[in-house]
């Protein structure tokens, strides 16, 4: 199969992504196909498998990928956003649950994962909670609002109180040290907001602009 | 939109890019497309949106993400290259001047961003600066012939003087780091030079190799 | 070339990699396509070119990057996965040996190279070896059985014992520092052997699941 037979000669601009189920594996038996709210958003270039959510006016940058294949299932609340790059993976058999029901990864509404990061399950990450440039969340719960700056790691089972902040580069990897993090400051707070707002227009918007998800009216809603 | 309908059966050794317009927003209410010289070279899978300018000879590798569709406009000199995974975007309304233009992302000429560096806007890299592996240059100036090594951060406004040296790792986030960093080692310095040589072969060596931009003679100029 | 005339409206749901010749250059002036085992897998959104070698059972996914265009020949074992993510990459004219063959990057059998890991070349990779999330492996040879934990760097033409175990965000740039790490911990060589597992049944599981690669009996081999 792997040979140059079948080459596609030319080059080609094209907008295409990748959904898909995941292949059955002794792991995870069952095929499933991603679920993604209309409203959400796919740039090209992504790649979502397995049993994944995606909610409404929700935004997947490029080169995202979401890999449900293993750890299972993924779910992603409304209004997040995944920018480029963002990696999420969980592990086999390992869950954090959340109203009642088991998750690989669990992540809430208006969450932004900046450039980069790395999410993998284990992992419920809550509400309106920012995740920095090149940041790894591994086996970890994070509280609502909290700020992980870029570069930081937060893993080994910890839980992050609401509002916690991880500075640059920290790693936190026992909860001693994250109950000792303080709290978001005001400057990072508001940045986290206005990430997520600038965001937050883009599902929309490139719907609109590729000719999908109009209302009446003429508008993306 | 999101479903299994119309997937593509089959797996196709295709060379596929994507360039095309930012959508307009509140922040950027103006979509622009790129103007990417023709003797510049996009591989497979690169990504490309919004006000962006690519300068002669510019490589760009698999997995770039070239972003413009929050702050903006991009400029990216000639005979630069900007490797495998390397991001770019930039903060809305955040610049910084260059010949008297406003960009959010200046690039000059010969510069290499290495394997999986990120580069975020605003910010303003001079000439002939390298920027290693899975570095990030953020809200920062960084003067002509400057390196920064592997896994460095540059970010909070710093400028850098011409042939700083940023040691790996290094968080330079104050001008007072800023301003104590030493000058680049000779090795450093042509170690630089080597990459960006190397990579500035690519441009006509993959264009021809896909048989375009052959020059009269038949090969690539 | 790079305007939009030729634009491909629509958005397609669509598996595809690109495997391809190396161009010529002053450097690597022989053009040489991958030899990619049929038991292999390659996921959509990959990268291969050049003189690149990957044995059966190889899992590849979402945005790899394997690019024999200036440090060549590439060897990928058996059993062996790069995950999301990982770029692979050599400098011209460095070499290491393996079985009196010189190569940019050998990786033996059953290595896994984690989400985001960087390994550039010249480096050889012994069989059995973890490389962590993000890690950097570069002018360096990794003893069989080591770990490499999320973040580290090895480097600087460093050999590490076999079995050796680097801490997490570990930077290790010196034969001084490579020869005083500890071994393995039984936690660590547990892990890298259930991940090295899991991946090892995604080739034939997504071949079999796109239809390829099926034994008579109907099931993958």
């Amino acid at each position: 199969m792997w040979n140059n037979q079948g080459y596609q000669n030319g080059q080609f601009n094209l907008y295409s992504y990748y959904v898909g189920y995941n292949p059955p594996t002794s792991v995870n038996p069952y095929p499933r196909f991603p679920s993604i709210h209309s409203q959400a958003f796919l740039s090209p270039f992504t790649y979502v498998v397995g049993d994944v959510t995606i909610q409404k006016n929700t935004y997947v940058g490029p080169f995202v990928s979401i890999r449900a294949d293993e750890g299972t299932p993924f779910y992603i609340g409304s209004n997040s956003n995944l920018q480029d790059g963002v990696i999420l993976h969980g592990l086999k058999d390992k869950y954090f649950e959340k109203n009642s029901k088991k998750y690989s990864i669990y992540i809430g509404n208006r969450v932004s994962c900046a450039h980069g990061a790395l999410v993998h399950g284990p992992c419920r990450v809550e509400d309106a909670v920012f995740i920095g440039f090149k940041a790894i969340v591994y086996n970890a719960i994070i509280g609502e609002g909290s700020f992980i700056s870029s570069g930081a790691v937060v893993t080994n089972g910890v839980e992050l109180k609401p509002r916690s902040f991880v500075p640059p580069g920290a790693n936190i990897d026992s909860q001693e040290k994250a109950n000792v993090l303080g709290i978001v400051p005001e400057t990072e707070e508001e940045f986290a907001i206005a990430v997520q707002r600038v965001n937050s227009e883009f599902p929309a918007a490139y719907s609109l602009y590729f000719g999908k998800n109009k209302c009446s009216c003429g508008l993306a809603c």
